[in-house]
């Protein structure tokens, strides 16, 4: 059987380099090895999101663009719209039948984000959401998720799901494996552990070099570095850690130069600036050319989303003889 | 703008004068009036029944044949089958993003339910059922929904849901009117407040003459009522409940009878048998007659069906636009 990934994104903003640490350059690599489907997660977005109506078409083609830029290639890569595959609002709720109200209250994952957002009501479809993404995983028969730690028990659940699916019905859905990565998350430029868009520490795919350089100037570094004669910290400053992310290899170099206080921040910079810029550089080649052509983009768009929607009609037509909800002949309707 | 009547029937098992006198014998009336829609509930019978993978298919066929022989006219009213419309599937997921859980947990039906059931776990699923519910009125902007009291409490919160949506969104979706039953539910043969088939207490819309007599002279009487002469109770007895619901205009006389002590309970069993008998027998005539014809039924289901799809479809459109997830025009698709 041809391995099959997937991954996706909630259409919620722009992606940054945060993304591309954790996510994107390794489904660019990805692609090359293993039938790839990349995917627009717009109505997972919607469970966060629902009341931001023009955020997540403002956002639809941007993310697109943002894909395309950092290399997800269109003859490798399937690229989807999630609302575009009703079938996976079918098996989400042929899913829910089985799922139990308290596995799903009990999911850290859940338990954590509905207390990080503040939620003061947990909403149905909130909670349902990793049933949904077992929907997603499952309508494209994916055998590959590329996860974090924190994605580990929504994943867990997705493979419970398609074992009891498999148990109860027939034994066709397939069980997907997880694939950790052991990348570390991307710090802020303000020194969060976190790089996002909403903190304002974020350096966007989209960056022009002026943008790189300023987000670079005014990021964080040592505090308790004033002169460049001052021994450094390296551990807590952003800029070291995107040394490690982007040139990992002249790494001893710059750890050195800072603890031994013979480097100064400013030379530290620049050498990050010129390092992101080179990364970031054919990327806005590659979007300059696609935003060119917004109706190249929304081909890409339409022809991935209607080859998901072929394999989602295939995996459905099974799912409903397993269930014994094929009435009547195909050719009748 | 055309009322737009909708019902149906989990599927379960099949009918009986429980459902005839409760909702199908006003449905009969309502589709005079109104433009009708009559579903077969295979999904939501699904809530609680996922585990009996063969009872659903078994029943689909049966169930429209106890519609068809009740009256329920496939040129007034749409049959159609509920898992056939994916959009309810995908309006159930959209609504489930404001619905708070709390607020399905303390439905008092929800709760009442799970309890009977005797579940020792809520699904998820189960407790989402009436967001699907919601999902099945406004996919075919049904204007007026029959409910007995007990289903008020999920039709409130349909119009909550299409409140909320039209106010989120735009105003597209239609508020429907409960119309309440004041049927009373009709008793067991076993004198049990409700007929059930699983209770074996049930009268079946597909009776023979025999079944009719045979259900009615084992059925329960007045225990005190030892001798025809000893004054009966008829409040507690079913048979006269049953003279009640299919030949009120002669209550008075059978209470006169048994309270006085002048007719026996063979004599008033074998009126309210002959009542059935001529209730029924138009029935089985027209049971016979689609039983015969497979592919006539066949037909009344997929044309339903079909005609369900193309609303579902419309209203799917004015969704996705409202809720600005219409990214390319429809031909493009």
């Amino acid at each position: 059987m041809t391995e099959r990934v997937l991954t996706g994104d909630r259409v919620t903003g722009k992606l940054h380099l945060g993304h591309y640490v954790g996510s994107l350059q390794n489904r660019v690599h990805l692609q090359e090895e293993y039938e790839s489907f990349v995917f627009l997660a717009d109505v997972q977005a919607l469970t966060t999101h629902f009341e931001q109506k023009d955020l997540i078409r403002s956002h639809i083609r941007e993310m697109t663009l943002d894909y395309l830029s950092a290399g997800i290639d269109p003859e490798k890569s399937t690229i989807f719209i999630q609302s575009m595959i009703p079938e996976i609002a079918e098996l989400t709720i042929y899913f829910s039948m089985f799922v139990s109200v308290n596995s799903l209250r009990h999911n850290p994952t859940i338990k954590a984000e509905a207390k990080g957002r503040g939620l003061d009501e947990l909403y149905y479809g909130f909670l349902g959401y990793p049933v949904s993404q077992a929907a997603d995983i499952t309508f494209c028969k994916a055998t590959i998720i590329p996860v974090g730690d924190d994605q580990l028990p929504h994943l867990e659940l997705a493979r419970r799901i398609v074992r009891r699916f498999n148990e109860l019905y027939q034994p066709i859905l397939v069980e997907p494996q997880a694939l950790i990565s052991n990348t570390p998350r991307l710090v802020g430029t303000d020194g969060n552990a976190k790089m996002s868009k909403s903190l304002g520490n974020a350096i966007a795919l989209d960056s022009t070099a002026e943008d790189i350089a300023y987000k670079i100037k005014r990021a964080v570094t040592d505090p308790a570095r004033v002169h460049k004669s001052d021994p450094g910290h390296p551990e807590i400053c952003p800029i070291y850690a995107y040394h490690g992310a982007f040139r990992p290899e002249h790494l001893p170099e710059i750890r050195e130069g800072c603890e031994r206080g013979t480097m100064g921040c400013s030379a530290c910079k620049e050498r990050i600036t010129m390092a992101l810029e080179q990364l970031i550089a054919p990327m806005r080649e590659r979007r300059a050319y696609y935003a060119a052509r917004p109706q190249l983009v929304d081909d890409i768009l339409i022809t991935g989303t209607k080859h998901a929607q072929g394999i989602a009609k295939e995996t459905m037509k099974e799912v409903r003889e397993a269930m014994k909800l094929d009435y009547f002949s195909p050719s009748a309707m």
